[in-house]
């Protein structure tokens, strides 16, 4: 006997809490329950933040990068080492980032990778303001891309154009990762670690 | 070098996000990246469903369920058995027999279970009210609590208060439950299942 549990307004939210990542079906009834029991702490605060985030995202004219300012609160940060441009393929991977503290420069975000297959050309990545932006003070561009096949194809084509630019290109050291055991570790990354070995 | 990342809209959208049951830090900026990139189709519809559902949820002044209408749309719908109130803790639960769709009758929602220790006895509890609506056309009462110690403590209460008035007091029946193994299964249940054993 399929009934109506709730009124539509209700259904639509765990539809929509379902389709977040991180959350299905099941953990998004748990989610919208946890809401309507917590109103005022909870549901009200980010009802909120979300119309605050609708109504004040922005793309950063600069870098690329999302935020509810613009230029963006990195690229408008005057501690910033502007003579450094690491380039993200995400959002995600800036945050990876910032969060690790390691960046003293700016970014620049191309917004995926190439992929000819999937009819992702150079005209669909944030790729011609990188090159505008790859001029004096900047000295360096740090390729912070995916070790992927698409991300290292893209690092190689962003490699052909920006050379000759008087800047330096460079990449992310590939080897063992912190913690990480060798028995799980793909021949890749053991190749990679082997040959770039530094000497104690 | 910790420094900010973003406005402090993306910062306090993250920080609600992390609140919710089965996110947590890293899962909540997953969540808020998701809804940044996916604005028109994510951001903006939650935002305004959980609008929608902060102005218009009112808890059930039969049943005290929460809905976005009033009564809520199970006391509301007229194809429900008036005879039946399933007594639940929580909404939760509610919604859990909802989707197994086995109560044809109605619902009353308790709020939670009566726990001396942390001082909550019947008055915190929605059970006056359950006491009211225990006349006819009520002909059975069936206390869907859980089988913990608070709830059947509940459980015993409720029967006690809800004695003399000519109408049946219920449990569920308690057992091995579907696809569960023998092995696995505590002693409790164990006993529970051969005091109620049934003739084949």
């Amino acid at each position: 006997m399929p009934k109506k549990i709730a009124g539509p307004e209700i259904e639509r939210l765990i539809q929509l809490l379902s389709r977040l990542p991180g959350l299905g079906p099941r953990s998004g009834r748990k989610a919208a329950l946890a809401l309507l029991k917590r109103r005022q702490e909870l549901l009200v605060p980010l009802a909120q933040a979300l119309a605050n985030a609708a109504e004040k995202l922005v793309e950063c004219p600069s870098c690329g990068n999302i935020d509810t300012v613009s230029p963006c609160t990195i690229c408008a940060d005057p501690r910033r080492d502007r003579s450094l441009i690491v380039v993200v393929e995400e959002i995600g991977d800036l945050w990876a980032l910032e969060r690790a503290g390691v960046v003293s420069g700016l970014y620049h975000v191309l917004g995926g990778h190439l992929s000819p297959l999937d009819g992702i050309g150079p005209e669909r990545l944030n790729i011609g303001k990188l090159i505008e932006r790859a001029a004096p003070p900047v000295k360096e561009v740090l390729l912070a891309l995916n070790t992927t096949v698409e991300g290292q194809s893209t690092a190689h084509y962003l490699t052909e154009q920006l050379q000759g630019r008087g800047l330096t290109v460079t990449r992310l050291a590939q080897g063992v990762p912190m913690g990480g055991e060798l028995d799980y570790l793909d021949e890749g990354t053991l190749a990679a670690a082997i040959k770039s070995r530094r000497t104690l």
